[in-house]
């Protein structure tokens, strides 16, 4: 039996009581920082650009958009929480594959849920297998397919989105085969955009291109049968090596939900280390960013690789900067969203720092670890090898950690709705319909 | 100075009167051409289907869509028109990289110049514009790009569609530079489709897609500066090997419109020699489907590669069986639309045909040639070495040609529609509003 097919009966056939307790509990932790995440970048500039440039194109306004007023159809609303819920590169990682999975597979299924009767139980079941499904297919074609210069998060997330829609379409094999191929042949998103708006709109247009996907496919129209195994099928054409077994093997037993991570910083997760060390240095020995001399940095090559922007201007290649992560953790001892604006990445005090910093790839060094030595000006040398980085899986975001970093985000809302907005996302097993869930994460109009 | 920015700033500066004559009347046959295939295939199923699927969706119905009554938003238009252009593949080929140019930035076009106020020339020149980024990006990425299983008419028909309405939206250069950056990471399309709709539905997205990113563009929605050339770019991440030279050299000067070429036959180009011989010997020996024992086809290796589809049930997969091409050629003695339906590829006799043909490939055979040899039941053998297929660059389609394929294919319209959308597509250059022409291609609902 092909690896489609295999897929597909899986997801047809999968039962939430059969999907151990530990996992759905993970799957409301990644629910909380993900709607969290979308309320954070409802206001961001990238999603008034985009209501401006398509809402005059939008359906019928029946749907819900997190954190925003306004109602769109329910693609256009897929879209606009996938942005904001990437845009600040603040939404879940997956260590195994770098892909942000719950971003693309939410969007769209809360777009849907708003336009459609779906219970909490169903919905949090169509997440899971949504989230599964992109992670595995993530790591069958991991590392060659992120190596080529994809953006998994989009490329791959498509995929997410197309089942999870599908599954609460009912798709029968077929046409749940048919939803699985239009996905594949809208796979899309290259790392070029890194630092800029294009970024966040990769997981935005997957979530939209796998609910079209899985509407199309409802209809009967027809892909070819072979979309992720085939000689020209998405592995093929987009990884230089790939293992299929990887998206078959355990299915069912082996949830990736269970290896997610939450970050505390709302930047590219390979910079974590290096802001959480520097900022320790910052908070130990009372740095201020006038005293430093110069500061080395040794990471890993992944590292170097993806985030080597020392002159920049904009703050999203901030996000992408590892010597503006250093420059914020020694300079400021903190990394927030303020800590990524234009206005921080032109600050004279960070510039300066940013322009001291070198950093040498070392593959001794993981992708969670880095090892920094600031020279002062007095002549100190201080430093750190800091071997896990706040937020990855040995170093978790505890729940209480979690409902902060929402709060944190959620200023497009008022205090109550806030609270609504936590409580639906824990309780959403419990939830008759998730529409209570959509309705306290839309801003009160008063 | 970069390739994306040499070609912007060309994009921005062109002006129609710099355009020589030559090429000005190749768009105009191009347009013939792709109008044509627009109306026949308006009411292929896949039509019906993606407006049952997206039509509750769509936005305010402003916009026409070439051989429908029914009016939806641009976007969902221009998905459309390039479903319904393509999805007989009866639409151009660049032969230069097997491209179906026209499709995905026409589309896109009359969308546009359905709600917005365009004049014939600064849509013909808009079309000639997009038509040759959309072959120049796929001569520089060709054959790499193509032979890792993309379908270019998609993956690389974006980018004609954005820089086209770019170009009527009078984007700047920054903007431009977006519109295609937000081109780039929404290139897609696997040949895996083939034989499915998904093919068909791969310059409809591309339209739509490229629209899409060229309304972002203008609103300011940023993308990487180094779309097409950047490491992590179109090029380095969809193709093993390519020449960005090849997107600029002669820019303004050299037009590949002049060598496009117009299908005599609706089904994939690398099967079109091996019909035209075998029509050939249909009627110049008598040939019927019962007579015949045995058929040998000697042809390019790419053939053999794309086409080895001898067990098939579906019409589409018949324009992709270089078996169904040689029995339809002996069998009929031609190949219209009717040689491509379900009906036709199980036709007893032509699944006869196809089980007796073996195809063989040989480096010696051009794309536009096939050996064909057939062993007839009464002992004799009979042959044929075509060296130049009908519709190709050295034997193309006349203007009457075109006109009476145009017509073959606009059953959707009534007799005075056809003469108007002829004569509009003919005389652009001389149209005050290109909505004339868009009127004549939506069937009267009397």
């Amino acid at each position: 039996m092909t690896v489609t097919r295999q897929l597909v009966n899986y997801l047809l056939d999968s039962r939430l009581d059969a999907i151990p307790a530990d996992v759905q509990r993970e799957a409301k932790r990644a629910l909380v920082n993900v709607v969290g995440c979308a309320l954070g970048g409802a206001d961001h500039p990238a999603m008034d650009m985009t209501i401006r440039a398509l809402g005059p194109y939008a359906g019928p306004p029946t749907s819900a958009v997190l954190g925003r007023r306004e109602r769109f159809d329910p693609l256009l609303a897929s879209l606009l929480n996938g942005i904001s819920s990437h845009v600040h590169d603040y939404d879940d990682t997956l260590p195994k594959n770098y892909i942000h999975a719950s971003s693309p597979v939410a969007s769209a299924l809360f777009a849907y849920a708003s336009v459609n009767p779906v219970s909490g139980p169903d919905f949090l079941h169509a997440f899971i297998l949504g989230f599964e499904v992109v992670s595995r297919i993530g790591n069958a074609t991991y590392p060659a397919h992120y190596d080529a210069g994809w953006h998994s998060t989009g490329s791959v997330g498509v995929f997410g989105a197309a089942v999870a829609v599908g599954r609460l379409l009912g798709l029968d094999a077929e046409r749940m085969t048919y939803a699985i191929g239009l996905a594949a042949t809208q796979a899309a998103g290259i790392r070029e955009m890194f630092g800029s708006m294009g970024k966040g709109f990769h997981p935005g247009r997957s979530a939209q291109s796998g609910y079209m996907a899985a509407l199309l496919a409802e209809q009967g129209f027809t892909s070819g049968r072979f979309p992720l195994e085939g000689p020209r099928g998405f592995a093929a054409v987009t990884a230089a090596s790939y293992d299929l077994d990887r998206i078959t093997d355990g299915l069912g037993r082996d949830f990736d939900l269970l290896v997610n991570t939450y970050k505390p910083f709302p930047c590219g997760i390979v910079i974590h280390p290096t802001i959480d060390a520097c900022s320790q240095l910052h908070h130990q020995h009372g740095i201020t960013a006038d005293q430093v001399a110069a500061v080395e940095l040794r990471v890993a090559p992944l590292v170097k690789d993806l985030c080597d922007k020392k002159v920049i201007s904009v703050g999203l290649e901030g996000k992408f900067s590892i010597y503006h992560a250093a420059a914020i953790g020694l300079g400021r001892g903190k990394a927030g969203l303020a800590e990524f604006t234009d206005e921080a990445v032109n600050d004279p005090a960070l510039k300066r720092l940013r322009l001291m910093t070198e950093a040498v790839g070392d593959a001794g060094v993981s992708e969670d670890a880095v090892v920094v030595s600031v020279r002062l000006q007095d002549g100190r040398t201080v430093g750190m090898h800091l071997e896990e980085s706040l937020g990855n899986l040995k170093r978790p975001l505890s729940d209480a950690q979690l409902e902060a970093k929402f709060r944190d985000q959620a200023k497009v809302l008022a205090p109550a709705g806030v609270d609504a907005a936590i409580a639906g996302c824990w309780g959403i097993a419990e939830m008759a319909d998730v529409s209570t869930l959509i309705a306290a994460c839309v801003p009160d109009d008063r």
